[in-house]
């Protein structure tokens, strides 16, 4: 049994584009405007201020039920910090390992780039990922080290790829206001966004706006 | 009930130093040579990568009995491992916080350098910590963010205080053969080497110099 997930609007935090600003006080105040889940990542942090930094993000979700705080990277903070789940990267941790370390109980998630990822990705035993983050779909400054871009139709690819093999797939990378109901329309289950809400003036009204375009971008009687 | 852990000439790696040999290639060396124990640090390698290396090391040290490996800082990847142990800085993952992970079995290290932090370990719950790291003796290039040089006067001060309060003490910190005689002889149980041996263009002869070292620097009725 994993915990529940809502894919719809996945927040990745970026402490130095939320800053001055707390990271907390961004991701507060975009789940109260519509955020679904948080992904809390940090790849310049000490694990100890990582650790500190997802007990804050936890505590500043805690009002709104069922907003799933996930751990980029660092399955011990993960760990600690009875996080809802992990998500690790192409070079983090073999996601088999990760399994193995969480247990049955919380969820994961990998990035796929490619048609090759999202295969090997699928040929891993039944239960050990939950998720994949199709990416990038734009080039984007936040991770330059990105591969190239997929565009809408590798997504849409790549997403129905991975909801054959029964995993949640969410869209990442450049994804704005401007552009989210494209990539809804791609069939992915969620989008991830970063910079969209991290350098938001009012992180809440700029995720009530996401949510109305993603709403726009599929049918209503299939928008969950 | 802990790994058995033998500290008198404790080796931690430096990927960079031991270049291009591979780590595990020197370390091979360095245990045959008279390394009792190994401390797997890369702070710039993945998660991924570091697995990878602590299995290399730990295939490398296999063949002689009672060296324990021992992975600095990722908790996770000592987990994965099922290394014998952790060592963290007073920036990583608080000490109580990695004990709840690692269980009871494993051995846990932490850095110190000053009185301060001396006390601050000494007060943590009994059977959190088995070790502390008294550093840095002398400055050193392989840490530049390391604090003030202790000399062997606070050396022999951090050391004392450790040993009195029930927990092994290893010194770090600029140690070439050189010197290992005067640190051997403030009290601790063992030193810590980095460059003597990662940089040695013999390894296995630098160590068996260093344990030369350390036996002329305590009289021979307390050597272990």
């Amino acid at each position: 049994m994993r915990p529940p997930f809502d894919p719809t609007l996945y927040l990745v935090t970026d402490t130095q584009l939320c800053a001055p600003r707390p990271v907390a006080d961004v991701v507060r105040a975009a789940v109260a405007g519509g955020v679904t889940a948080v992904q809390v990542r940090d790849k310049g942090a000490s694990r100890r201020d990582l650790l500190a930094l997802t007990r804050a993000v936890q505590e500043a979700v805690a009002e709104v039920p069922g907003v799933a705080v996930v751990v980029n990277d660092a399955v011990d903070v993960a760990l600690l910090a009875a996080a809802d789940g992990v998500h690790v990267g192409q070079e983090d941790l073999p996601a088999t390992e990760v399994r193995a370390l969480i247990g049955p109980r919380r969820l994961l998630g990998l990035s796929v780039s490619s048609p090759a990822e999202i295969a090997a990705a699928l040929a891993l035993p039944t239960g050990t990922l939950d998720l994949v983050g199709v990416s990038p779909v734009w080039g984007t400054p936040t991770k330059p080290d990105a591969g190239p871009a997929l565009g809408l139709d590798g997504t849409r690819e790549l997403a129905a790829a991975a909801r054959a093999g029964g995993l949640t797939a969410v869209a990442i990378g450049g994804i704005g206001a401007d552009r989210a109901a494209e990539v809804a329309a791609t069939g992915v289950d969620g989008i991830c966004v970063v910079s969209a809400l991290c350098a938001a003036a009012d992180p809440a009204s700029a995720a009530r706006k996401l949510r109305r375009e993603l709403s726009r971008g599929v049918p209503a009687e299939v928008y969950r």
